[in-house]
């Protein structure tokens, strides 16, 4: 099994590429791990050390990829 | 099956996007359509018509997602 992490907020464009994007990984393949930084602050150290500078993004393999753009990462601090 | 369409050029941004994202598509239920429409400019006719903006993108279900940024359509033309 492979990890995907992916980072996501509430808004349409960040759900829409879980539900649909996601939808397609092969699930036996990889294992997806949600993370909603605005909702789980202590991750939003993470996502900044590993690159992330927007969301959604998919982490996989060290390699992001930033899909649309959703919400800045920045914008997620409280 | 359903249909996706991965629009790409030639750069790193966009063979990475396909081997690694594209990668975790479950193949049993996706069939994935490659376009380097830079090199089959009869298809960026039909890129820019279904609102693809940049390269690498995939479109689903009338859905897009543009992944981080490889070039713009418009730079594909010849």
């Amino acid at each position: 099994m492979s990890n995907a992490i992916f980072y996501r907020a509430g808004r349409p464009v960040c759900l829409g590429a879980e539900h649909r994007l996601l939808g397609t990984f092969d699930r036996a393949k990889y294992r997806i791990d949600p993370v909603h930084p605005g909702e789980q602050p202590s991750r939003i150290g993470e996502a900044e050390a590993v690159g992330i500078k927007s969301v959604p993004a998919i982490l996989m393999n060290s390699q992001i990829f930033h899909i649309d753009f959703g919400a800045a990462l920045a914008n997620l601090k409280s």
